[in-house]
């Protein structure tokens, strides 16, 4: 179903779709049509089929969308049945936070194992899981092979932490640090920047002023 | 300087400018060209220049950029030297971790007030601020007419108080909970929406494994 070089801006919305189709879902909505999906998304119906078109198309001239179907085959795309093994590297509170997001269960992503290098946190169970010390790190992930490890630690352990990573296999790296890594191809690496976001919001507040 | 109708994908990248600005700042480099900036961003040199032409430009042709000038100008356009105040809306880890967020006040955000409806919270003490009822928001908004709330709810919980702030005065919403608010015209709101980012480096890790 998939096809190769499918647009980044593409791919960035897909999960907005998965959203969405989930909302749809709920609310038990069987069939949906692109222009009703995109009123509700607020982008044109065009761009929807457009963009459903890039991995094959999932809908019938004229029947809109299965909601159920089409939610499954995206989840599919974006790999979520895949059962990915998450790491999270950090126990503080946004590791913590992290943690306990309902929503990563729920999509798929299962965590196996938190760590963090302060021995006062070692021990301690976070959503059921409990916290290992950095130390014993290599061995875990050599043993259990994550593949995806979300570090959630202060700027100045983050690019020595991703690097050990990587070298030990992980080939999936969720970033909420500060600043951009610098990693080997064939990784994956997703960066949250927090403060972007806020800097945005904090643009559009001085336009509502003027 | 600034311009109406800036494009929306020209304001998301203000953020990025500034970050690798400061960078450079903090490096000592005094001028930059848009050739090295676009090395750096990994952008095109021209895509520089067109999105800082937004605002009215601010290199000199052959000179590069003056980058303590721009990495001000651009504070400027974001509303970062506005101080604007913030409040946080849930204590939780998400919450706490929000509070403790080193950036947010280096980028000019001022952290005023910080709300839990578990009586349990009220009165600790997160990076100097003192956690306050729920009950006793409504009268401090009134007081201290923050700008923006940081709302690190339950998904439950969340369209409620938005509207409650909203009512309130609050012009900005910076929603860490799942869906999209509907808030009236005049609300600046960004969502971050952090499962998607996850659902997106799950993708990446499928092309990766093909």
């Amino acid at each position: 179903m998939k096809e190769k070089s499918v647009s980044p801006v593409v791919i960035k919305r897909l999960p907005r779709y998965y959203r969405y189709l989930g909302e749809l879902l709920g609310r038990g909505v069987a069939r949906i049509s692109s222009k009703d999906l995109s009123t509700l998304m607020g982008v044109t119906a065009s761009q929807i089929r457009q963009d459903l078109n890039c991995f094959g198309g999932f809908g019938q001239q004229g029947y809109g969308y299965n909601v159920a179907e089409l939610h499954k085959q995206i989840a599919n795309i974006l790999g979520l049945d895949r059962g990915y093994k998450t790491i999270i590297v950090g126990a503080g509170n946004l590791g913590k936070a992290l943690a306990k997001h309902s929503n990563f269960r729920k999509r798929g992503f299962n965590l196996v194992g938190i760590f963090d290098a302060d021995e006062n946190l070692v021990g301690k169970e976070i959503n059921g899981v409990e916290v290992q010390s950095s130390a014993a790190m290599d061995d875990f992930i050599k043993e259990n092979k994550p593949d995806i490890a979300i570090l959630a630690l202060p700027k100045s352990a983050v690019e020595a932490e991703a690097n050990r990573l990587v070298s030990l296999g992980v080939k999936g790296i969720w970033n909420f640090s500060y600043g951009e890594l610098h990693l080997p191809d064939g990784v994956a690496v997703e960066n949250v920047h927090l403060s972007d976001s806020l800097m945005t919001l904090s643009y559009k507040l001085t336009e509502i002023e003027e």
